[in-house]
């Protein structure tokens, strides 16, 4: 079974747009929050420390895809359950799910790939490194 | 033909994260500022005009899908070039290409629908109306 | 002794800059949550209630005064800490410190005043409501 | 007389707030890209440069102070005009006027710092380099 991860929000007032919903880019954000989180919570350092041992910067993202499920607004305790759905040989898929108590509030895959960035080159993919892969499978 | 439109975004400082590189939920941003400005470059007028005389809040999102090409940072002046690829009874399917130059930065497809949110009400998807359609198209 | 909250805030990844640290207007964006916690904490209704039967469709900002002290990234826990400072009569100061553990990474204040905005009108500032003053002291 | 510039800003959508407006934290995001904006048209390299001959690494924020006068709306297309104030040792003031047609929406004054940020070690302020207080006076 694989590991998964929940990672708590509270919306705010700023994260809502002139309907009065989470204007849904925050979703990505906290998704992302959520991925990170569950990184650190499986024992990878956080980006910062990681690329000074390694020279990855993080896990940029290659494709998003969400359906938005229901609306949320500020005031609103979410929970973000996360999980790696598939590793692949350079990109892995994360899997979130926002929740407001039990009710599905959206949910969400990333195709992300750790990344390095060179000084003065470009950014660029490499393999999974096997020692992230076990420590968060 | 479809129309399409072309949206101007001058990269911020604070649009971009501690790698450096555009924080991906800002493409969302962008794109979402690109469809309505498509809208509106329709003559279609403001959400909040629009509410009072069609109680028409806006296109909340039903569904996203972005892939990532190529990072952007600050200072970098990016176009999103929108257009709706297809219209279903209750959706739509709006197509944006973010561009720097002539290099393709990032693309997307949303699923958008028409909503109305009655006074204490859900809020609530509404067929498209004929006369957005027919401006649009 | 006036009345004061606390405010919890995980800072994200997507909330820090290219330098590695929390983007300083996030700070705002953290103590206008606080100042809406701090109300609803005292009993007032959220906004969007509140508006229903009042006008009031909230506190918009008069003016700011911050002062940054030392910087947080993302991972860190913070803590903000508001009260209100002075009431006045169409305006009310709100003092936000916002602390990591022990210590303070930056501290504002607020003018505020409590606002309607009918249909059709301009945002206009009221008196501040006895019953709001009230709950709040 | 003092070298001034004009930053232009188109508010999106999701720029706005419930109430319908510019939520104030972004305001600080345009006087902060309109600060670089000035720097950098005044010749001094973007951050991301000048942090490899120089070590800074950009300008942090010591205070700001900020006045809200009008508010402003998507659809808005806002100026901001931006200057510096006040050289001292080890920081400048710089002040930011937000236009709408010739209207002020809001007008704030940052106290900024050149900052280094060595590997492993805290930010620190250094003294305003005299080449780029030249470059920008």
């Amino acid at each position: 079974m694989s590991k998964s991860t929940v990672y708590d929000v509270n919306v705010m007032f700023g994260d809502c747009d002139p309907a009065g919903i989470v204007f849904f880019p925050n979703f990505s954000k906290w998704m992302d929050a959520s991925s990170l989180h569950f990184f650190m919570a499986c024992g990878v350092p956080p980006w910062r420390e990681l690329v000074k041992t390694t020279g990855i910067i993080g896990t940029p993202l290659v494709e998003i895809h969400t359906r938005f499920v229901r609306p949320a607004t500020y005031g609103d305790a979410l929970q973000v359950r996360t999980s790696v759905e598939t590793w692949s040989a350079k990109t892995f898929v994360q899997h979130h799910q926002v929740f407001k108590g039990d009710q599905l509030v959206c949910e969400g895959r990333e195709t992300r790939a750790f990344c390095v960035h060179p000084e003065g080159g470009r950014l660029q993919a490499i393999p999974v490194p096997d020692f992230i892969r076990q420590q968060c499978s």
